[in-house]
């Protein structure tokens, strides 16, 4: 098959890869549409020494399934960790954190920029027929952000805070919306501006940012100036959630924490069910977000467009 | 009065020191006996640029009160804040985090390392005649211990470690004990071992601790080392609290926090209510914690007591 293939944080695209043919429990997939995510960004960058086919984010179709044939034709979404079962984490339900888990696209296992994937029948749930390839193609990161609402119980009495509205923050933005509280974005981009307020969400500018204006603030910017803005956002017995992976380490006031009783919450991935429900229901749309798709075989000039700034979306067509 | 005196982190005995008499909705504090904790010890070395009397843990009984005078007699315990009341965080009930706020002994009021204290009517606590005053003078460090109860819900079934097993530290384990919780203490003085397992705790030496050995853990020690090795025994998914200032800014790795998706709460002081109750049954017994009682006048010596290593808690009496 064709793929786009990442070695020493160089992106190409490569012709004729060879394609493992799946085993029992296992599914082929082909690949309808797959999104470009600030991750895949980084790691053109050297964020995670990955060499393989990247992507983790899809809409696929089932097109062999050796041990379960009625998979066959079936339009799936897939959970990106592959995991062992067998360790500690995965025994006592806790897979996401399996000691053993590859990732696609990230960590040791092959991602989906390319025409097929080979995949556990563990990890797929179906799309309904209502949720288009556009939409679908957002269960993965909508599931992560929705994963705030699995960690911390947001309440209508709430004021609640999102530092940094790109491609994920506009998710989570969205999915925190739905809980009634009293929501804020910081926004930079006028565009970003309208697409949150076309979605009744509130927005403001970095510089309306007060002291201990909120009661929880969910940090997505990655960066250093971002999670001081977040700290300085939330009020003493608060909750930050950090949502973003930050490069190398951060300098934290651990006394400010103490003293002020904040929590930090890590925050990664999520469940695909309640993700798929939005997008079913209506409730969430995140196609405003999509900017442009680009043949599979123009992947670099997509990762580049992906890259600009103000760029939410960017999608892949094999 | 003649009282401790703390001034350009340099600890003196001062005599006729200005007493201020009780206003309306106060009450004059005679002060029986107080502890020596860790922020004491560390007010000396400059922690806090604080002028004054030094001291916020104690049992006293109050000899003045204007405005009510059926406090008069009462033996009690104080909250060591004071609170303004009219601000945002004391008007939506979270007067601990009052923006206003003064700490008797840390910040901006004087202390109960003397003979008398005056305080709010509001923020005395009357001790049940069975709890004697070696046993009162712990309610202020217990029911900081017994805060993280409030924040975390800690359950039968939870693998709980303690790292740093000094005078919090142990009031951390007494208390996270009654949970039935799988609890460990990292201890390395024979006597702490020894006073933990007499108390039922199970304790290990930092060698035993494991990477991802425990659902939660309350760091104590206030150190980069503490932290690290809290850090290192939080299983993924798992939370770590924080229960002592650190000096300076420590470097985080925030990325695995948001990628193992560990919680980390920061947590300060508690209510005074819980920790009477558990010391009126006798549930907790701190009072296998005190080395020494020192009259007043003999608080340098006291504190020099108190800062050697293995000491656990030194008490002043005026």
């Amino acid at each position: 098959m064709n793929t786009l293939w990442l070695e020493n944080q160089k992106l190409s695209y490569r012709k004729n890869v060879t394609l493992t043919s799946p085993l029992a429990a296992e599914a082929l997939i082909k690949v309808r549409l797959a999104g470009i995510c600030t991750t895949d960004l980084e790691m053109v960058k050297g964020y995670y020494p990955f060499t393989g086919v990247p992507g983790h984010e899809f809409v696929g179709e089932v097109v062999d399934s050796p041990s379960m044939p009625e998979w066959i034709g079936k339009r799936i979404a897939a959970d990106i960790n592959l995991v062992c079962g067998k360790c500690e984490a995965c025994l006592q339900g806790r897979s996401t954190h399996c000691q053993n888990r590859t990732t696609i696209g990230i960590k040791e296992h092959d991602g989906i920029f390319g025409e097929y994937i080979t995949l556990p029948l563990s990890n797929l749930h179906i799309i309904p027929e209502s949720v288009s390839d556009e939409k679908a193609v957002f269960v993965e990161p909508l599931a992560a952000a929705m994963q705030i609402l699995e960690q911390v119980h947001i309440h209508p009495g709430m004021r609640v805070l999102v530092v940094g509205a790109g491609r994920l923050g506009i998710l989570c933005a969205m999915s925190l919306s739905l809980t009634g509280c009293d929501l804020k974005v910081v926004v930079r981009q006028p565009r970003t501006k309208k697409l949150l307020e076309d979605s009744f969400i509130t927005t403001i500018s970095s510089q309306d940012v007060t002291a201990e204006m909120v009661d929880l603030v969910v940090e997505v910017t990655g960066s250093a100036d971002g999670f001081a803005l977040a700290r300085k956002a939330v009020r003493g017995g608060g909750t930050l959630v950090l949502k973003s992976t930050f490069k190398g380490e951060t300098t934290v006031d651990l006394s400010s924490l103490v003293v002020e009783e904040i929590t930090l919450v890590g925050s990664r991935c999520g469940s695909f069910l309640p993700a798929i429900r939005l997008l079913e229901t209506g409730q969430i749309d995140p196609t405003p977000m999509i900017d442009a798709t680009y043949p599979m075989q123009n992947g670099l000039t997509a990762y580049e467009h992906a890259a600009r700034s103000g760029v939410l979306k960017v999608l892949l067509r094999p």
